[in-house]
């Protein structure tokens, strides 16, 4: 990684840290200056714009997620224990300080259009189906029904974790995590193969 | 109504729709002021401080929301017909322009502390708590098993709901809808009991 390099991935770390306090739209390079304390000019050097730094953030908070949830589920095995995986790792980045990123910039960007929108709609669109391949990894490895709709599963799956968000981070009730993994259970009892392995 | 309730009233209408868009924190007296066309100061002995319109907002999107989805739903016969009527008009709800309030508002709020958040809070748990009330009138009128976890129920719903949200008004996914109603139906068919209205 060459020295500009470097210095433009410690002020993204930085930024996606203000985004999540601040929000995307309350991020701003003068905001940034301050944070770093580097110059304005010398950000605008790297950014261009707002618009240019907002989209940086997203895709830095996309490069983050894929770490901190994607890789270490990528190491468990196909079928089941992945799909696990993956939400076991999902409900730790929820849990970590200022919440996911990703429903605070949502509701902030939803109504908007622009290149920050679309970057934010990709990686969730890119995180969802995720989901839904792990998904028919496991009905290939005879641990759910044939029958299992993946994108449907991936859309309830996404439900469950935004419900146990919500109920954590908003709501505060402190039995939320125990009702997320109950959702979860039962919604994978319900496509769960009845013998397991057998089609693989 | 006196005269002074009407006024406040009107100018509440404004405020929340000026809310749907700009968001709660986003709303001020001084912003009112221009969508009213109302002087700052004859706002401000209306609600003494952007604080108190904020929970008074809150307070009035509740009110609108109890009126469009609750209200109606009542009219339904208790039990399954009662629960899929709340579902039905709360979805109705969240496709109104700008979408559902609650969801903008409780990802704006979430790290704060406050009167405003804690308006939202109960209007949350109060809404959460209908769709519970109702759940279990349906295991007594007999329509779902009386094993049935009713908060657990309300939990789901709520998941359903917000997925469908955010694939509908995030993601435009142009099968949202149908997704939301397909996994409302799943959760249903999974409690429903074998003979419904024995147990009444």
């Amino acid at each position: 990684m060459s020295k500009g390099e470097e210095t433009r991935q410690a002020i993204l770390g930085r930024a996606f840290e203000l985004a999540n306090v601040v929000g995307v739209t309350g991020l701003s390079i003068g905001r940034l200056a301050e944070a770093t304390g580097l110059s304005k000019s010398g950000l605008f050097a790297h950014f261009g714009s707002k618009e240019a730094l907002e989209v940086a953030v997203v895709e830095e908070a996309a490069h983050q997620f894929v770490q901190a949830v994607l890789v270490p589920a990528l190491r468990e095995p196909r079928g089941e224990p992945r799909v696990r995986a993956l939400f076991e790792h999902w409900l730790a980045w929820g849990q970590r300080p200022g919440g996911c990123f990703f429903v605070g910039a949502s509701a902030e960007l939803d109504d908007r259009t622009g290149p920050a929108r679309d970057a934010l709609v990709r990686a969730c669109k890119d995180w969802i189906d995720e989901i839904a391949k792990a998904v028919r990894i496991a009905v290939r490895e005879g641990h759910f029904r044939t029958d299992t709709d993946a994108d449907q599963l991936a859309f309830e799956i996404y439900g469950i974790m935004t419900s146990g968000h919500s109920f954590h981070r908003f709501l505060r009730d402190p039995v939320a995590l125990d009702r997320t993994r109950k959702a979860f259970e039962r919604l994978l009892a319900s496509v769960r193969a009845s013998h397991p392995g057998r089609s693989r």
